[in-house]
């Protein structure tokens, strides 16, 4: 059994989330194809930092990720830190040819993400960008029957994120009501995740129209240049249509993520909320409710030796982790059931086409380019 | 109590629909503002025609419908023909001064919808559009917990309305697949309902943008030329944003109309697959959900003496033709609750920009006539 | 077509629901087997009475039931009055020849509705008890997936009714109140739709343990001698157990009626509240949520020509008049989807037993007598 | 921050669950009260065994817990062995003065259970009786609601939990078909979660009546001799009654443990299918649904910084284990939120008053015994 040496950057909500899921690992198999070993976590408050360090039990803290990348006892870069800081630390990383693990949106804009794609690349390192609703039992069952035909060709894909952050009276102007830290508003930080489900699901997403809204304006006495709130319409290259939606400013929810899938021959349907279920529809009104609770459904096989016991959605970090371990160690790739940095970029084209149709009032199409400069076409799906 | 004559184009599904409540209402109160008398009902189907007519209750059965508009005992001209049978009956009844109700769509174009609205404004009689789902007790419930103001300022909207009726491998090319009769698609059958639901709970469309999909081009040998589907971004006056999907091509679905509403302090949503349910979220992370069937509910003071008895879908006609009596007979008036003929020409002008932009690709701004032409700006919202 | 003459005791709220429901009948079907002609309602309060009779079309308003069932142009009495007027009038009725639809409990005792099923078996005429729940679409569909065997054998009947009514602080003691008038409270009241809806779908009862609440013991100045709640225990001839429980002392809970029927391959729930869906349950973690609203469902092809649209709890009494009126006209009879005078006979066994069980603390067994009294055993099941 | 010694008997399916809730606890809090060291886990199967020590990360693995509860490491004795095994190595640990976690049924009869109350309250060590569904969000959140009698008084319960695991036509007959090894069936195994349930919630059971079922009464040539299933009627100290139910022959179910509680001024529903969800009734019509996943809810504040994260089933022996740390750590007492011997004795008694009131049909009242034989009465409740 390998080991693998982790270096973290960041120990807020996603550090956490990712420290978690390392430390559950495990415990879990009895096989595993590796397991981590927590070398350094980086942080900037000393305090805070050595807190996390001492709780989540990584070896050292540090308080610049230079010396992380640089670190031979690291195998593999997790990126948890900002959006501002994916790019930079990703790249050193890189460059040090480590793997990486990088937190979505892979990049604050298709650019950034483009340059983390073209390294991660060229360094033929392990590379892995943070979409964890793909490592979710229902989701991965979604999409193991898209793929098996039964439910015939998708013909719509409707994707919805809800949140109220900003409509909170108290809601300071953190970095992400920041476009130069954080890229975008509700488009890099929900959006994103609808973009690459729907990728994951039914194919790349070639044109978009869009509205955006930013709701508040100014927050501690300085404009918000970012949205709230975005609608759009997306022309799938499969031939289908949908709509992504994702907003900050839709009183008292709080993360509600959820899609649906119409195609031709039965529909389907997750919600966020009630994540160990899938809905599935292949008969007139008949609506199929699968608890995806079953020792034989996906990553159940991980848990318990009964049917009928709900996961969490901090184990949706603990599969990833473990398909980014295994893909190190040889016994898996990223792709396609993992998102990689092509998957980051490509979500991140579709991001930046929506700003870009919200400003022009414009159908855009969207545009991908190849990791490799001298291929002239745009690379393939996921 | 007045008796109002009613005369009836159509006994398809919608003049079912209409002559049952027709007959439902004079049971259900004590002191109606008005009654039908039903005169007569018109098809071409001889037939058909008298077996409905006999089974429905209609005093007589004609085959031409201009018999119907002129005849003095008619006071009530009830269009539930096909769209193609929209306009010229309508505007006939009009100027024989008849009261008129007219299935939705209004017309097949906004052109259409706009002559009905300028003859049905100069005829100074009451008309209304069908649009029935504004009588369902939980679709009312939800306007007036908006207009209370206890939800806040609306940011978002999101309708939907799915069905599979394209899907069917041996569905024929009817009407509805032919622009010429149909006007458009999925736009103009399911479209025009949520397109009215937006108006009647949030207010006004400004602008949209769009795409079709027409998935199965031919049928019978004859190429299908309207939408099998659209989605759209729409624009709300009031600064909020949302989406309008609807389709024939989703996958195992038969008519689920749903809709959303987010607000600044709360949210709501309705799905007529549960028509006497609303959701009601006003605290993060608890969603009430109203049986609208309490004696002190909307409408549900016509129906029983205890609650949780629930009423069913075609009883919508019901409340609505018991709306157009008392209107008729001065007792309330078509607008707000009620959507009129201009609620119909509106409505029908934002279907046209979704077609168009479609095409163009662009957003389209919705411009908005006016009734009589001298007046130069559109009208004011419901 | 056979048009039967009706006599209709009671405008209360049976009174209003038998009677919108003998209204519809007429509009739903092109070739019924048989229509009612509303002969004379009776009642006490005579401006009440006429305000009903206007109302719901009855020709006349009579003040004495004697009147009503020595009435030679009635073919149908129809029983809508309270517990107590339950006896007397049916057995008139019975002996006038008459056909005889008498609301539920059929009797205060077993001792009552076991005269009057004997009497009705000797009237040679159409007796039916009114148990509505057995006319939804959703409960008869899960009679024929039962029937059908798909699901094996049953093991359990869950029953569950709910309601509030005691709780209320302002609630008079009313008749519901009393033991000379109603014979109990939420055994007669609710929990008779239970038994029936058990013995419906999955056979007779054998033998009952039971405890029973006052929760409220004096109103008006004056003791409650019934029951506001029970729960029991129940043992099925077919081997299966179960438990049903009903109360009108559950908390802001008013008329949840619901069901679940386990058996050897699957199970089934039912809940009035949502009463257009059943839920079957036939592969482990899958949830099966039928929307009993195709044209192919039970009922169905009274209503409507399209998928997807609900009805109504009070569509429940038009299913279960117009069987009526078939059975009269002799194209179906009452048993077994319907129930007649020896199904509420033996539900009223049921009950008498849950009260006794809860008297004497031990099982009681269900004792069935036979109409015939010279047969000596207990008849069989429905 | 103490460190506690932990040996555990048992590695299936509890000896996984309380082995990977003992890992994850030390990654959760800043400054837990308590962490523990995992001294020994035992079993009898070498390889097994050794495998389960080293996925678990249990330092040492024996063969005889009679070299746990003498070992001077321990201070914690995690009792995760089948039933059988509950009571010799609890009473060993107790005479060792290690503190004692034993997992539920804690007797397989009220005298087996009696004993390990009577033994470990002379200890006076820490003990907890493995009710895991006590340390559910929801279920945390139904007690505080009641407790805060914003609901009013308690009139009912109802607890049903069902499982189909007897049907499987390939079942063995495990121990868990064995009263020698079991106890009982469903009553042991998913019964005592329910009446444990009922106490926590609503308080003591003063009387019983029930019926059993033994579906397949041979298995492997063997003759079954414990209950595939129950129910049962039970009556509340303080009033109210309700039913209890579980079975192993439920169709397809797999594991739904499910409550009601009504009461005087409000309802509340819990379905362990959706864990993180509890369903609230305090005005008619409208029932909210909770999700308990809001930072502020029981236990939440251990997980994420943002509302809307699901936790898992497993979670909830997480929090059970860190209740029990911290009860050893003298930072909180075991009762009233969590369970000890005496709420294991005392849920024994109704268990075999269930099977009592099975055999003799009759209404069985529930007498419990005190630890100190000395005193006469029984004691008080949770």
């Amino acid at each position: 059994m390998t080991e693998l040496g982790f270096a973290m950057l960041g120990y807020g909500f996603m550090g956490r989330a990712h420290s978690l899921a390392l430390r559950a690992l495990a415990g879990l198999e009895e096989r595993p194809a590796a397991l981590p070993r927590l070398v350094s976590i980086c942080g900037r408050e000393p305090v805070a930092l050595e807190c996390a360090r001492a709780q989540y039990g990584w070896a050292e803290a540090v308080t610049d990720w230079r010396d992380q990348v640089a670190d031979p006892r690291v195998d593999v870069f997790d990126n948890a830190g900002p959006n501002a800081l994916h790019l930079e630390p990703s790249l050193a990383a890189l460059r040090h040819g480590k793997h990486v693990l990088c937190e979505k949106p892979l990049g604050r804009t298709a650019d950034e993400a483009h340059r983390l794609w073209v390294a991660a690349d060229r360094a033929a390192v392990v590379h892995m960008c943070g979409f964890n609703l793909r490592f979710m039992p229902a989701v991965r069952l979604a999409r193991e029957l898209l793929e098996s035909g039964q439910l015939g060709e998708p013909t719509h894909f409707r994707g919805r994120f809800l949140a109220s952050s900003a409509l909170r009276p108290d809601q300071r102007r953190t970095w992400r009501f920041q476009r130069s830290a954080a890229g975008s508003g509700a488009v890099a930080d929900l959006g994103s995740h609808l973009v690459d489900l729907a990728r994951y699901l039914i194919g790349e997403i070639a044109a978009v129209r869009a509205a955006t809204r930013t709701f508040v304006g100014e927050r501690d006495a300085a404009p918000v240049d970012v949205d709230d709130a975005f609608a759009s319409v997306v022309e799938l290259e499969g031939g289908g249509i949908g709509t992504l939606e994702a907003s900050r400013a839709a009183g008292r929810r709080s993360g509600a993520c959820s899609f649906e899938v119409d195609a031709t021959r039965g529909s389907l349907s997750f919600d966020a909320e009630r994540l160990n279920e899938l809905e599935v529809v292949t008969r007139r009104k008949e609506t199929r409710r699968i608890e995806v609770t079953d020792p034989g459904h996906p990553f159940l096989e991980l848990w318990w030796p009964a049917p009928g016991h709900a996961i969490g959605w901090g184990d949706s970090f603990t599969h990833e982790l473990r398909h980014l371990l295994a893909a190190v160690a040889g016994a898996t790739t990223v792709r396609p059931l993992g998102a990689d940095f092509e998957d980051g970029y490509r979500c991140a084209e579709v991001c930046d086409a929506i700003l870009r149709a919200a400003e022009t009032g414009a159908r855009e199409v969207v545009v991908y380019r190849a990791a490799r400069e001298t291929a002239a076409a745009a690379g393939a799906g996921p």
